[in-house]
Parts: structure tokens; C-alpha cells; sequence
């Protein structure tokens, strides 16, 4: 291969897409305001210091290693592999759960709720987002900031916005690896959420155990609007605000959605995926759901389910990963990116047969 | 890149997959028997004799021409793609319709009623299949001779039972340049079939303009067993064997489809997908189904969107092909193929991380 190849995202040259200047919540402000490059920079911890401190559980540390893992630069990306290398064998002990919603079914409201729900019960919560369009909007956290008050003082919390910049490949590999940081600090149920935009919940889908879709009350009007695939995705779908005047409407919708979900392919082996009612702003039926999932967890554990999705999530992040590095090495040669609406345009007009445009493609790649 | 690289099927070094010995209906048997390798190799045509055969619509080099585009050997590989761009102005103008079914919904029979009123009624019609598991099987010409008896006869059909042998992607190009050779020899109406298997119906949608699911009465336990996604790619529905005793039932059913497509994105913008009932058995509905397909046909190519699927259909071929190509190079590499399962397992057992592991791979592939 020539030089000339662009590398994909994940093995960059350089840092070119910059930082989130904002730093997550939950942790002191002192510590980790500023530009986050700087900060970096500035404090170039060990990779020792980075592994014991997220072992011990040290908020700041951790913020500063997902910063690492989010880095386009280089010489982090090494440094944050390695520290991803020492904290390996204490990671895979949490429940990941992806949530997803249409537009409006309240999922920051939910994740508020049901996040404090199980940090009162004793666990400790990671909050994650994966929104592949933050590179356009400069990242969700201001939303982040005012979405989730309560959860993000509860010191058993812990929320980061969506890592910006980059492909859904880069994202989907900052998120996978930004789990695995939280896990070995000690961090027992990841919520990852999804902005659903794009691609985006089947990339949740493929990194987290349980996935939730989140809908309102009259199935049959946002059904219509509802995206393509999503619901065959979901081992649970939540009918959220059945409150006040909405109760017997959400229990009409409840009966719908099985009534749909009958007819679709269970979302998980031997797990048949069914509808809920809750009210997020009132705080009803987050026992209910948690109960849900352990159920779940149980189920899927005892079957074998479980592992065996796990362990088929990290074969296909890996053959994600070259088919990625692949396609960006060809799509952004320079000859091709020359080259191919030419060619797309002649076969498109008829002057020219499918197997002779990518012959040619391919002769101008490997020269 | 090395000369490691095992080339892609449609850019392949020499024959190896070998070709159908039993030769497509509808053509004389004394002028094609025989086995088609030995054929191509004993009359050596010119690409001009092909294409000027194939423009005169004479069937028997037809049916020579499509075992040169079948063909996996390289000296036949060129020649077929300067007959395919010998004879490109002339293709395009079909109707091209994919149709696909579960088990026992009666393709073979509704394909024989279908295309025999179509035959009727003045037009050309070609059959072709797509059946990825011909590879395992032998090809199901043994299935298509006594499958489609009647129509096999009409000298206004061409059944060519699907290419044997190779990976879907080759299955794909070869069914794909088949469209095209049929086109130009004047058939007006291509009826693509899918075998169910794999992601075959996703292959089919990709190459035709409207796409018909078959299915039988009964939705409720049907569905329970239909591939996920399949009936979000159906412009129709047709519920067949709506005959006798069926007739209420096919009636219900429905109202059952109507009921689940009307929460579904619809298949082609513009165009609601709606649920049919016929009995190809007794030749009732063929022409209300026909009638449907020209009406998408003009609905949608006054809407741009005909002409809009089409050239996508086309760049995504490119793509698709390329994408192919890249993956095959990669994942035949001999080092590949010795090193990933190691490093597979050493990922899934938490020895290594995911990010280390494909750049040992990349760096393994590049060397």
C-alpha cells in the first residue's frame, strides 16, 4: 500500500477533530475544568498511574482516561490502549443496557429516574451516549447538563456526553472502550443511550446486553414514524408517561405493542421481548423494568445466551474494525476519491458495465 | 499487495467451480445439450456474434452468453464483460420484479400462472433465481424443469435456473449481468426469484424494481416463522392459495398484513405496500397483480423515484463489489487466516483488547 492512504480514525496521524472542551459531570469542577487537550497534555500520567487509579475508583482518573481513549491523537491512542491492556481482566462485570426512544418519549427523564432508582438501591451507574452527529452539534452535553440534575450529583453516578468528532466507527470504538474503563472502576449498570441518529442503535445494539426502546402512548400514530428495524432490536419496549389521563391510553398502546411484537422475531434467544408501562416523571414502574432486566440477565446467563453474545459482540467489533480500516483506506485514496464519481456516473448512464468500473477502481488502488 | 491475495470470485484466475451441466428450458434440446463448459469452449463465438444473437433474440446463444457471464474462468470472464458492454445500450427497459415467499406459499406455482398470463398477454418473459446454496445443493434445475412445466413450453418465456456455485457476491453480479443480457435480447418483464436462503431477499430487492412476498392464510402462526426484515422490503403482499375453503381465511389474513404493513416505513417512497389475495393455482388474481405493478411502475416513475432506485441500485452495485473485493483480499491472506482465530479467542478471553488485536492484523496484512 502507498502512503498516500488516508488511515481511518482510529489510527490517526494526528489529533485534527479536537477535544470536548467541557468535562463530564459528576466530577469536581476544579479538577477537571478547561480544555480537555490541555489537561492531557499538561498532566502526563503513567499508564500505571491511569490503571491504579481507575481500579480505585478515582472519579478524575477515570475522566482523564476516557478523555485519552476519545483522543484522535496518536500518541494517546497508544498510551490509551495500554492502559485499556492493564485494566482488561477487570472489566465484563456490569449489566450494559442500551436504551433508544423516538423523539419526545422522554429518555432523559427515564434515564434520570431509573438511574437514581438503582443508585438508591446500591449500585453504581455509568451513563454513556452514542450520537455519531455530535461532530456536527458539538456534542450533546449541554443537553447532558440540564437533562440529568439529580443523577449527576449522586456520587453513584456517572455521566459522559457522547465523545465528538469522527465517524460512527470512531464512536462506536470510544464508547466500547470508554464501558470498558467504567466496568474496571467499579461501575455494575452502563446505560448507554442513543441519539438515533443514523446507524446508531444498531451500533448500541452490538455493545450492549439488554437494549431498551423507549415509545409513547398511541402506538399506531408513531408507529408510522417510527424508524425501520428498530423494534426488532428491543427486548423491552417501555411505554413511558402512563400518568394521569394517560394511564388507560398507554394500556391500549401496552396491548398493541405485543400485539406487534408477536409477530417480530425475538430480539434475544429465548428472551420474548414484551411491553411495560412506566411513568419516569413520577417515578412508576423502574422497579418494575430493573426487575426486567434481572430476570433477563438470569434467563440469558442460564441458556448460555448471554456469553455467547458477548463473545460474538467482540468478534464483530473486530471484523467491524478492518472492514472499516479497509473501506477508508480504499474510498479515501486519492486516485479513487478522483476517480469514482467518473466512473459511478458512467456505468450510471449506461456507458459503461459494473465489473470494468471496479476492474478499473481496483488497478488505480493497487498501482 | 502481494500476490498472496486470493483474487475475489468475479476476478478469479482460473475455472474452478465448474458449471450446471443441465441446460436452461425453453431452448431446443438438440442445439444445447450437453454440458455447458464443453460448449462454451467448443464454439469459440466472437462478442460480436453474442451480442448481434442475443439483440436478434436467438435463445440459444441467449443461454450461451449467460454461461460465459456465469462462467468463473478468467478468458471467459473478459469476453462476457465486452459482450455485456457490446450490448449495455440495449438493456433497461424490463420491468424487473422480485418475488419471494415462505415455504410452501407457492412460488413455482404463482411464477407458472403469473408469467403464463403475462406470456398472453403479448409480453417476454424471463425467469431467473437467486439461490446462494445452489453451491451445496447442485442447483435447482432439477426443481425449476418440473416446477414450471407450462410456462417452460411458451416460447415467450426463458426459465434459466440460478447460477451454480460461489459466494452470494458472485451470485449477485452473475444474476445481475443475466438481467441485462435478458433485457437485450427484448424480454420486457424479468421475474427474479429468491430461495429464501441467507440474505438472499436482501440481494433480490437490490437488483429488481418492485418486490412481491408471497405468503399463504394464516398470518398469525406464519409470521411467527417469517425472516425478520423481509416484509419491509415488499411493495405487496399476495396471500396465495385463496381458494375454497381459503377464501374467508385469505380474507382475514388480509386485513392482518394491511393491519402490520400499515406500521411499517413503506418499501419504496411513494408507494404504500398493501396485501393482496390470489389463487395462482386456479389463475385468479394474476391480472389484478399485474395491474398493481404497472400502476407502481407509473406512480413511481412519475414520482422520479424509479429512475432514483435504479441509479442507487447501481452505485451501491460498485460499491458492494468493491467492498467485496477488499474483504476477500483481507480475509484470504494466508496470514489472516493463520493468525486471527488466535487472535480471536485472546480478545474474547480478555488477553487482549480489541483495538491491539486488529492492528497486529492490519499490520500482518500490509507487510
Amino acid at each position: 500500500m502507498t502512503d498516500n492512504k488516508k488511515k481511518p480514525e482510529w489510527v490517526p496521524e494526528n489529533a485534527s477533530n479536537g477535544f470536548t472542551t467541557e468535562i463530564v459531570k459528576g466530577i469536581d469542577q476544579n479538577d477537571a475544568s478547561g480544555s480537555a487537550r490541555k489537561f492531557v497534555k499538561k498532566k502526563g500520567r503513567t499508564t500505571e498511574e491511569y490503571a491504579q487509579g481507575i481500579r480505585n475508583g478515582n472519579r478524575t482518573i477515570l475522566a482523564q482516561a476516557i478523555t485519552l481513549v476519545e483522543s484522535n491523537a496518536k500518541r494517546h491512542e497508544e498510551q490509551a490502549q495500554a492502559v485499556i491492556n492493564e485494566i482488561l481482566p477487570y472489566t465484563g462485570n456490569s449489566i450494559r443496557i442500551g436504551i433508544t426512544g423516538v423523539p419526545g418519549a422522554g429518555k432523559s427523564t427515564f434515564i434520570e429516574s431509573f438511574g437514581s432508582y438503582l443508585c438508591e438501591q446500591g449500585h453504581r451507574v455509568a451513563v454513556l451516549a452514542v450520537d455519531p452527529s455530535s461532530s456536527v452539534t458539538g456534542g450533546s452535553i449541554l443537553g447532558d447538563k440540564t437533562r440529568m440534575e439529580t443523577l449527576a450529583r449522586n456520587k453513584n453516578a456517572f455521566i459522559r456526553p457522547s465523545p465528538s468528532g469522527g465517524t460512527l466507527g470512531g464512536v462506536n470504538r470510544k464508547t466500547r472502550e470508554t464501558i470498558l474503563l467504567c466496568e474496571a472502576a467499579g461501575f455494575d449498570v452502563i446505560l448507554v443511550e442513543t441519539i438515533g441518529v443514523g446507524q446508531s442503535e444498531v451500533v448500541v445494539r452490538s455493545m450492549v446486553d439488554f437494549f431498551l426502546l423507549l415509545v409513547l402512548t398511541g402506538a399506531g400514530d408513531e408507529l408510522q414514524g417510527m424508524k425501520k428495524g428498530v423494534m426488532e432490536l428491543a427486548d423491552a419496549i417501555l411505554i413511558n408517561k402512563a400518568d394521569g389521563d394517560n394511564r388507560q391510553r398507554a394500556k391500549i398502546a401496552r396491548a398493541e405493542y405485543n400485539r406487534i411484537l408477536h409477530y417480530l422475531q425475538p430480539a434475544t434467544k429465548g428472551w420474548s421481548s414484551k411491553a411495560y408501562t412506566a411513568s419516569a416523571l413520577y417515578h412508576e414502574g423502574m422497579e418494575e423494568m430493573w426487575k426486567i432486566i434481572l430476570r433477563f440477565v438470569d434467563t440469558t446467563k442460564e441458556s448460555g445466551a448471554f456469553t455467547e453474545r458477548r463473545n460474538a459482540q467482540t468478534k464483530d467489533w473486530i471484523h467491524a474494525m478492518i472492514k472499516d480500516y479497509l473501506e477508508t483506506s480504499f474510498f479515501s485514496h486519492p486516485s479513487i476519491k478522483t476517480k469514482l464519481p467518473t466512473l459511478e456516473n458512467k456505468v450510471v448512464q449506461g456507458e459503461l458495465n459494473v465489473t470494468t468500473a471496479v476492474k478499473e477502481l481496483i488497478n488505480l488502488f493497487e498501482a
